[in-house]
């Protein structure tokens, strides 16, 4: 047995938790200026000018971005940059897109480099980056406790910036905050953070002290998700959800993700879906093929989950699904394409590292076949 | 449910990681001169100018400062901080001793102030503390992840200097480094290990996040500590039980002790004793009791050792403790003192917050048959 466990921020869990935001922002020590990136829903919700008096009353200007929706590209991280200048703290929140930014902007606003220095490992990220807090609204990336940041290069292409300099020295976990995300998107993203800490537990990375983090995201989450989906204002259900979600994160950031993330990013790659949805979808039509493998950590995974063995697995999964309320169906988007266009986008260069590291080794006939069950499936509009 | 759990280093595990000094201190960046605070039978073994010549090879250069022995002196530390002068870099290996010089050591020397500076939370510690990376070798005390430091002070007092700033920034886990330690201290060091797990999971700090980490401990110690005890150089057994206190501290780190911390602080004040060897007695002799609250923790710990209620937890401890050898004896120094001597330091007023943390009050009346029971043990010699 070896294995390296990458550090854990501070979190600070509890609904409303977000009312210390001022104490905690003092706390990390010297702050006068902070830059707020925050999803635009939020900020309209008046929780942007709340953010800044709270600030404010600890004696910090603060600046608010919050231009920007879907996935972030890097026209947003460079105006992010500009609203940046001078701060020495970043606080990110909202979902995955705000919090990766926010990342990024800690560790360009403290070498005045451009996001694209830092693209694909093309040179280190800056030792001294910003202090950064991270406040998660959706329950589902796991971006708060990793050191990956995805965004999309000049080309739409998608580039990741990764390193421990951008993780967050503070998480703030506040059920209360999750619990306006419509259905769907709680169902969607509540299993992407599933499948994280699945494959995180499962693949071929996988290590104790990873498994313990994602197997308590597993029972977390299993055991949640389908109340918080129900019944939207559930703060205890929403909040152990979204402890699983950051739990998932914490999985992911030291054993990475498998084959539904190989599918998921293939579709992303053919037309707009989300991706949690898109991760879902990969993960069910993978997985009766992936417990066929029956490996010891997969026997594992199934008894975190109450199941006898790696058998029940794909049955546990659809359930979970359905008593979520997910529909097996694909965005408008994907009509004029073919199983082989998605097989193909499966095949791409940057999908080949979660295609080796899954515990099975995964075919050019095995791609073939999930694709062909992605693409039959029922498309809308 | 609302809770804080702090930071957690950058954690690599595995035999003969120590190999890798020289590359983790120079990635942890800006490192010209490093002070190693050992065990002076680990620096008599020729380990301190091995890890010499590893951060040579990186163009470091370093001390070792090895002199003590036991608990920490205030003496230990000012000599430590003379060895330390400017040092950027602190590294700490060996017993719950060395560590918790070191980590101190890296505070004191940044500030340039002396250790009493600190002491029972007189000043805050400074913010820029040096880097520093723990190594244990005892797996016992946790203190590579606590935030705790402990020493005697001018007068013999016992000290200690509490802040996340004294935390460590990397910890080495390396099971071989732990195959020399007798069997006897093995045994209580284990038991100290397994107690700080079940205290922090069970007492009225104890919160979810906690517990992950202190039920995973009590798994990896109850499993493995008899087979670590019995057969000293099997590195699996070592390395589980090495893991497990890690975890353990963890845990303290965020939930704190309990009643058996109240009985082994107490046996301290009367006599020299091993603290894992004191703690192990102190928990014994007081889980009957506290296991009648028969609170959901309690139950949960049970479960968690697979036993059906909290009942059976005070046999299954006694056939852990009667596993490991660990004769129930008291030093000799004891000879003189009565139950009323050791009730008395029980009450003592640092010996109440552990008290009042436990899941169970502990009325005098309890506190009293506690110490008759301890004081009623054989004595050595």
């Amino acid at each position: 047995m070896k294995f390296a466990l990458s550090h854990i921020p501070d979190i600070r869990f509890g609904a409303d938790e977000i009312d210390n935001l001022g104490s905690h922002a003092r706390r990390l020590g010297g702050a006068r200026r902070a830059a707020i990136v925050m999803d635009s829903f939020l900020a309209g919700n008046g929780l942007g000018a709340r953010l800044q008096d709270m600030l404010a009353a600890e004696g910090m200007t603060s600046e608010v971005y919050s231009d920007f929706a879907g996935e972030p590209k890097l026209r947003h991280l460079r105006e992010a940059a500009a609203v940046a200048r001078d701060a020495d703290l970043v606080i990110g929140i909202g979902g995955g897109s705000a919090l990766d930014i926010a990342k990024i902007l800690a560790c360009t606003a403290a070498s005045g480099e451009d996001a694209m220095h830092y693209a694909l490992a093309a040179n280190p990220l800056p030792a001294n980056a910003l202090k950064k807090i991270m406040i998660p609204t959706t329950a589902g990336t796991g971006s708060e406790t990793s050191a990956t940041n995805i965004f999309a290069g000049p080309e739409g292409k998608k580039l990741w910036i990764w390193g421990a300099e951008s993780k967050a020295d503070l998480v703030i976990l506040d059920p209360a905050l999750t619990v306006s995300l419509p259905a769907n998107l709680t169902a969607w993203c509540g299993m992407d953070a599933f499948v994280h800490a699945f494959e995180a537990s499962t693949n071929r990375n996988a290590h104790p002290a990873g498994k313990l983090f994602g197997h308590q995201a597993m029972r977390l989450i299993a055991a949640n998700l389908p109340e918080a989906v129900r019944n939207p204002s559930d703060l205890e259900a929403r909040g152990r959800v979204l402890l699983g979600s950051c739990y998932a994160g914490i999985a992911i950031d030291n054993c990475g993700t498998a084959i539904a993330h190989t599918i998921s990013h293939a579709m992303a790659g053919l037309a707009p879906v989300h991706h949690g949805l898109a991760t879902a979808l990969g993960f069910e039509i993978s997985l009766p093929w992936l417990a066929e493998a029956d490996t010891g950590d997969l026997a594992e995974a199934a008894s975190v989950l109450g199941l006898p063995g790696a058998a029940g697995l794909a049955a546990f999964v659809t359930r979970l699904m359905d008593a979520c309320g997910i529909a097996r169906a694909l965005p408008a988007g994907f009509g004029p394409f073919t199983a082989d266009d998605l097989a193909r986008e499966m095949r791409a260069p940057e999908n080949q590292p979660m295609r080796r590291s899954t515990a099975r080794e995964a075919t050019d006939a095995d791609l073939d076949t999930f694709a062909r069950a992605i693409m039959t499936m029922q498309k809308e509009g």
